[in-house]
């Protein structure tokens, strides 16, 4: 059990939601008619929390309440309810930050650690639709143009120092989340570690990939630059599981893992997803070569998303460097925005290093780790997916080693690259 | 006046002091006899606060209280009295990870913003020694060691995650001190700021330095890496005026400043201290060549310092390294202590790099900005004092934008040559 568990604290069930949220005007006005005839239904496919979708006459609401434990494990982990709060401050902020990117919040109740939010639909998880081989054009600028503003916003470049430090201070209490991706992230991937777990067939590619020394000092810089660069807001878990797509939006979700770290670790860890989807396809389709077009568009949204996130960055740069760092009085006002644009080039190119790093160690961690993802777990016959596992693993390691000298426009090359060498 | 000015506050004098030290138990006795007896002085020429030196039959005190402004502009520049709390709670961890090269703390009074210690004699201010020309040879060794200490034990290379944590919130509450910081060191001098003074012979330098694309880009990221390295608890202020000196011994006082921020901060901040009392030795002497060999003791002092950093931070990386990062269960457990060393040579360098960027702003901020050095300033003729300031300017200049490829061996040939090519 998690040691703030509120006295009144209950976990729900579709029965007694229905009460809950009676009880709430705001919200029950939502539903419209009679609670016992409102349809609820627990829908949570993730590692942490419970998930509800409440349906009425006049509307319906998702509300998610943290369980005091990790979902993924049990009992026996337990996690701070406080999760929650850290969870609404952050998409309070992300709101604010980018409208319309993220859902609306009609209710927190932090007692219960509950948050009742705008139902998303016909919006499904974005990795299911990876899953299925379906393009969605938008996401990639979305995604892009969300991490620029709420990374860009959430930094000493848009808030003064009294602001970022207030800021950080709060989000640094947000620490057994923190604890959870030091741990499972950039550590025990690289040993054999308790709750670790990986495909039978990969046994031969992780011995040399844990022998190698230099993969594991660079996982350990990039642990080093999660854990002391209080740089942003990041959302602190930012993969394909939490984005939710339609054809013509995008939303971002759960940033229960929200804490202030380096600008480029939600950039990596998204690009991460993506290539590890990259390199699941072979599992995926019918015949060799059948998703040749959908491989190609999720190679081309690594290098989409970056490309937002940096113009949305330098035009945030340019027209709203408000905050303590490269103040204008020294560039622009000192009749120098040269020397600002060199500023910027140089800052991109940090985050854009930084995003690399990341992105190799989340490719390892999400194979080799306690949590993986579906994208590779959805491949039945082990000896395909290993595989797929051994091509993702060669990818991450060359981005995390050699993460100062390649691209996201070396990334498409390198990773197709790797899946023609390493036999399917 | 300071927003969180306490009700019962109130500014001591020699005599207010008697009576709020006889109430006081545990101070009264150290001094023992009648207070009427006892002899109090007012001795403080720092910035900030007030400093008194109480003497009684049986011992003497030290007695810091702070003002609820900037003692060197006045009540028109507020400050908040809590800095006396941060910086009791940097002296209590000070004194707990280098144990006795801090002043022992008898009494923390909150309210009064009041700090009693042990009275040091017959310590001196390391500036004052340093104007005279006298050598201490201990003083590279206890304050490299001093630096080493503090910055691993307050780092996550020593603390768990929830450790460090709290430790960054704690110390992101001294945000009007950082404020100062972030403003008077990186941005101010760059351009024509309010409360900016120079010496009037110095104009024809300051010019082409302020008009220097590549120092302001490079002041501007020490500013970045200052406000978002949150690597370790930083002394923060860690100049020749807050180390105390015997031929015997060292100590660090005064470290109200004290945040989480990059280790390399208090490092390159006081070889800065070594390298200004460098350039403005040619002032002090009476003659021509006079100080030379003061002038290699510096510059000594500098390699010095550096080493004995250096060589103790690999000692507590080999022996203590209990924290998050860079774990022993990756490389000594794995078999690989090579690893560890790689790790810990690249760890080095880094914080090496900023040392040097760090060194170079303080130079200038302490010759352009508000706040300037007595080495410095006690030179009577402003001419004599100008060429001094251009010379140290121009090794800022060096250090600031060379950071990535000089280093501390290098340092004594660059600052002589300056000192030959600048004339005197």
């Amino acid at each position: 059990m998690a040691d703030d568990l509120h006295a009144g604290y209950a976990a729900l069930t579709p029965d007694t939601l229905r009460a809950r949220i009676a009880a709430v005007p705001a919200l029950a006005g939502r539903l419209g008619g009679d609670p016992a005839g409102w349809r609820a239904a627990e829908v949570g496919d993730g590692n942490l929390n419970l998930v509800f979708i409440v349906e009425g006459p006049a509307g319906a609401l998702v509300v998610k309440q943290a369980l005091p434990w990790l979902r993924l494990v049990g009992e026996a982990w337990p996690l701070p309810l406080r999760r929650t709060f850290f969870e609404w401050s952050a998409l309070t902020r992300h709101g604010a930050r980018d409208p319309g990117r993220v859902p609306e919040v009609f209710h927190f109740d932090e007692g219960q650690a509950l948050l009742a939010m705008r139902y998303l639909t016909p919006h499904r998880i974005f990795r299911k639709a990876v899953i299925d081989g379906v393009i969605h054009p938008r996401m990639p600028g979305d995604i892009g143009r969300f991490m620029a503003r709420t990374l860009f916003r959430g930094s000493a470049l848009s808030l003064d120092g009294t602001a970022l430090r207030r800021e950080m201070a709060l989000f640094a209490g947000n620490t057994v989340l923190s604890d959870i991706t030091e741990r499972l992230v950039f550590t025990d991937p690289y040993f054999a570690a308790d709750g670790n777990r990986h495909t039978p067939g990969l046994a031969p590619f992780i011995g040399p990939l844990r022998a190698d020394r230099a993969l594991r000092v660079a996982a350990q810089e990039m642990k080093h630059a999660f854990v002391s660069r209080s740089e942003t807001l990041v959302h602190g878990d930012l993969h394909s599981g939490s984005i939710m797509v339609t054809a013509d939006d995008t939303r971002v979700i759960d940033p229960e893992f929200a804490i202030y770290g380096p600008i480029g670790f939600d950039v990596g860890m998204f690009m991460a997803n993506l290539l590890l989807a990259y390199h699941a396809q072979s599992g995926h389709e019918e015949r060799p070569g059948a998703r040749d077009g959908y491989r190609a568009w999720l190679l081309e949204a690594v290098t989409g998303v970056w490309a937002a996130f940096a113009d949305e960055f330098a035009r945030l740069w340019r027209t709203e460097r408000t905050g303590i760092l490269y103040a204008p009085a020294l560039f622009e006002a000192a009749g120098d925005p040269a020397g600002a644009e060199a500023a910027l080039a140089r800052v991109l190119r940090g985050i854009l290093v930084d995003a690399m790093g990341f992105c190799g160690v989340e490719m390892h961690r999400r194979i080799l780790g306690l949590a993986h993802v579906e994208d590779l777990e959805a491949i039945a016959d082990p000896a395909r997916r290993a595989s797929c596992e051994a091509r993702a693993l060669e990818t991450g390691r060359l981005l995390a080693c050699g993460r100062a000298d390649i691209g996201p426009g070396d990334v498409p090359g390198l990773a197709a690259t790797i899946e023609r060498e390493i036999a399917r």
